[in-house]
């Protein structure tokens, strides 16, 4: 069944032509898609922040999306152009790590994956490396290749376009090693994995994580006891269980980004007392 | 009849998923709705403005359209979730003042409201509860009901769902008190209510207040003889019937915001000569 | 055949009423259109820079797509509301020079353009000026032709109503002077005339002017020999065939407009060896 939905994730920005070139490209193939923007505001070149934003809404688009996520300081370069298929949705972006989150969140790779670092597949996915130019719009620049590649691709997929057709399987894909936490009896160490606009920190702590305990959160010199109920409680600094299923650092109507100088990769403690 | 278009309005920003995972929402429920962006951009946590932008783009829509206000610092607090019933919309948001302007314009409150403040709804106006779970999306998060609880209720809407299964009637709302205009036979004192990307000024003097006198608009040491037909004239400040349907302080090519050093809440004075 | 695609450019950004009111007026009169924004976010006023976005990508959308860019400082002033109806598509906008680049791009004018400058349309081209206001939505603001005049014209377009309704035939158009590369035997002194969101320099040379001669690039102290296959060589600084068929001066994964200190209009010299 083709698809009527196609999001877009990239690092395009909204002041120049690429958004709408690349539009204009895939409904000049298929008028009648629905086109939604998840973000072009990914930090230039952040691969790791494209990935993050991915694996937190993706889940959310019907059965049948296609996600294109284009974050490639390497177009052009020799990384491949790929199209993964998953269960329920495709995947269509540069082989640079920009699925990691994906695969680690709804299909788990090996604990042990380095930086950036071929893994092998989970079961449930296939991939292509799309090489077959008969699905490219051309000529081919050697810049934009969410124009040119990935757009005219993932418009063809979503005609029902079998992805087969698109290029040669293959069977690893580069992944990232994403922070992980350190756990022991006493506490649990984590870190701040991305910052939304209003400066609330997500980390990558879970809740199941931390059972019944009475627990302390040390971020930057500050503690925080307990978790709140919503933004509204704590004085200043909480820590709730945000809508990415992580415990997150926030401030009541105010930036705990700014109020902490805090930024990802930034060291999170949770102590059980 | 089914409503054809949602609009959306929050305080989201564009650089994280929060856009995409409402998006995602809504389209799995009713994937052949036209999903508006009114705006993302609106500042954090500032729900006057967010009312100031719905009341003054939501009457362009078409009748039946639905739109969604969320800027909601409170949530999981014990703000209600709403919708709000027009002789020709919906309106869907929390409980916080958002719909103010909207109820001032288009459905006159009391002239005596307080800040914040619970006044009876206009009688043209029905508004539910939005506590019935059936309608919402779970687990419902601590911090993201625009995803989990607004959402799915404007997409139920819009599949034409009656709002009066959405919850319990509620007879009264928050509103915010909106500055007023002092009015004297020799003058109105205004006052600047929202500067756009450009600097202009807008105020909430009408120019209904005017009548045919000649007047002097005094801005912070400045004083502008008349109005202009068009941004094309002044020197260099310039006053204007703006496109809000009140006056507006602008200058030509230039930004009167910087100009000035003067933004939201700052005194505007007209005296008729 | 009516349009199933309006598209929109426009300097308004994305904190306002201002796109939301205008997209409301054109679903009011065809729900059905498709609205894909090219950028709301050219810099204010900057009618050269709107006209290079315009050009760049309207060219990869169907035909039937109706063009619609608004950055009109003359608003309300003397400057004619126009449609132009190119051989496949349609562009709806100020008379102020913004269709430049559009029209020499697709439709060379004479070389000798002043700036701004009467100029008569390629034969290809029909134009009409917008004054019957039938096809506008009352009143007719001063400040916002967008939402009153363009939008709604757009908006009947795309229903099927024929241009020659909508006005009077005009012949001539203004156009601005756009920046010309100069030639010699053994150098081309071009310039930059686009910044992306990555700092990369779009200049004015077109590489069939390079022939297979070898080259140095000079820009602002720095010489660049040769041209990359792609972003990711060069130590720091490359030039590269980019994707709107100039030579651009890049860095990669850095920002060469940052690096170098250089933006629109610095001077970039090509000498053949």
């Amino acid at each position: 069944m083709p698809s009527q939905i196609i999001t877009l994730l990239t690092d395009f920005g909204h002041n120049d032509s690429y958004v709408g070139s690349l539009k204009g490209v895939i409904l000049s193939i298929n008028p009648s898609v629905t086109l939604v923007d998840i973000s072009h505001e990914v930090t230039p070149f952040n691969i790791i922040e494209a990935g993050f934003i991915l694996s937190a809404s993706s889940g959310y688009f019907p059965p049948g999306t296609i996600h294109m996520a284009v974050v490639d300081p390497s177009v052009g370069g020799s990384r491949k152009p790929l199209v993964l298929i998953t269960p329920l949705q495709m995947f269509i972006g540069p082989d640079n790590g920009i699925f990691s989150q994906v695969l680690k969140n709804n299909f788990p790779l090996s604990d042990t994956v380095a930086t950036p670092h071929s893994s092998p597949l989970p079961k449930e996915v296939m991939a292509y490396h799309l090489n077959n130019p008969e699905f490219w719009t051309h000529p081919v620049s050697r810049t934009f290749h969410a124009r040119d590649v990935f757009g005219p691709v993932a418009a063809h997929l979503s005609l029902g376009m079998k992805p087969e057709l698109m290029g040669e399987k293959v069977k690893t894909l580069e992944t990232l090693q994403l922070p992980d936490v350190d756990r022991s009896e006493s506490r649990i160490k984590g870190s701040v994995i991305f910052v939304d606009r209003f400066g609330n920190l997500v980390t990558n702590i879970e809740p199941l994580f931390l059972g019944s305990q009475k627990i302390v959160i040390l971020i930057k010199d500050h503690a925080i006891r307990g978790l709140s109920q919503s933004y509204s409680q704590g004085t200043p600094l909480l820590a709730i269980i945000g809508s990415h299923g992580f415990i997150e650092i926030a401030i009541k109507e105010g930036n705990a980004a700014q109020y902490l100088g805090v930024g990802v990769g930034d060291e999170v403690l949770v102590k059980f007392e």
